[in-house]
């Protein structure tokens, strides 16, 4: 049963903030795992690992306090999309930081580092974000940023699978590639998400 | 906040309408794009792509509308559901004439104009349909038809799916060719899947 | 419109039960699958197919119920979740069936049958745990214990993917083989999904 005369559960912010600071985490780490050599980029991918195990966590406390929580700050629809979006960021960077380990890829393309890029552009501006959704303050621009990324995102990653399509002979290190990159388009595609949902809370509360 | 006092708000039905409109423009330049010649398709993929800005337009004023409206014609999930999937529809159709762009192949197999052919009848039926939730007038003609075409669609993909393993020796063509036509066997379900959302608030409303 | 004054319906947890045992058919008709040669795979696809129909009556009967009904035992939306995640469930193992008759391979790795005992293992729990909903009775051993399962799975499942990029020359070959593991890995999380929701009715009843 749900407790009822709980007041506005305000640590679901902290909650959203923390699993935030995560993705800024894995991001960063993914960016080093680029720039690494192939036996550094395992232990790398261990602590993407780590960082995503911690976003989980925040998730599931999230979701927890969810169901046991009677009034809830926004639409609990809303709480449980943020809360889960966050977490398919964080999962699809931890994704493609997998298959470069386990695909043991040697050269990976110049421009996956843009992809990356974006997603780190995309964390920090998602992590400052969560903590004004207490007060609803100056969201837009953050919503309006992440938009304008993502559809950048989406343009060199389409470039770079006809990159691939045209360059990459072997068809075996084609599918290897060609999985990475979709993996972090569609991180991308989740910060988006992401974004979209804040833009929804902020016009119901508006 | 949400509007209080607002009446039924009927543009829902003209927006989804609008949305579904802009589906059998985008079936149809897909039909065009399978005879047309490889200079050309690239032009016709642009209108294609201008078509689903539209519908995105129409998908975000649905979306808006519905965050800031108090009382809508059907349960708020249900419009919901209906806009994203006419929007899924879209994209699939949109992604699916990218790819045959973006991937430069020159022979599509017949079979695909199959799958196109379905695309057109769904987005037909599914257009003559949106008008009518308004009255709830013989809509189960519409989904019952459209769950036979997906059936159909769903047959005519294995089928062509196991052709390409068979006859295509090239691995790298064999990719491009499958993800095309997986593209469009989405496009059918997500076809499928506004068909199933009318039953639902047909079902509700009887 | 919704029948009102109708008691809490209890023929849900039948329905569900009954959606959860067509699993236990099609996990183990899957298994007998991989055991097979092929002229008999696809007579034992056949019998996964009509498995699968059922379950989808199950599906469309309880989403039937579930949108006249207007007093449900648990919150609306975890039943929809809870059916429409066992409708998952069967399909991807369906399609992975499927799959291995479509595409003629001979030689499945040993592996996969790891990741199809998996699966036998979480259809049984589930159909066990169905049951109980009613009673809310030792769900957590459910859910903990599918949750031990799907992390297994995933080991097994990554583990299986490195093998096949190291162990297969033929990219063709390796395409088809990665989609039929990723199915039973797809399958895999739909099962987890289902504990997932168990837990979330709980936490809310208890």
């Amino acid at each position: 049963m749900r407790l009822r005369l709980t007041p506005r559960d305000t640590t679901f912010f902290d909650l959203l903030a923390a699993s935030a600071q995560h993705l800024v985490t894995g991001a960063n780490l993914l960016g080093e795992m680029l720039g690494a050599a192939r036996p550094e980029r395992k232990e790398i991918g261990k602590r993407i690992a780590d960082a995503e195990h911690l976003a989980d966590d925040a998730t599931h406390e999230i979701m927890r306090r969810l169901n046991q929580t009677f009034i809830t700050p926004f639409d609990r629809d809303d709480i449980y999309n943020l809360a889960s979006s966050l977490d398919d960021c964080m999962d699809f960077m931890d994704e493609a930081a997998d298959l470069i380990v386990l695909y043991k890829v040697d050269e990976l393309p110049t421009r996956i580092s843009d992809q990356v890029q974006v997603l780190q552009r995309a964390a920090e501006l998602t992590a400052e974000a969560m903590p004004r959704l207490r007060s609803m303050d100056s969201l837009k621009e953050y919503w309006v940023e992440v938009n304008r990324l993502e559809n950048q995102a989406d343009k060199s990653y389409r470039k770079l699978l006809a990159q691939l399509f045209d360059e990459v002979a072997d068809p075996i290190l084609l599918m290897k590639l060609k999985e990475i990159v979709e993996k972090l388009e569609e991180a991308a595609d989740a910060f988006e998400k992401v974004a979209n949902t804040v833009e929804t809370i902020a016009l119901k509360e508006s």
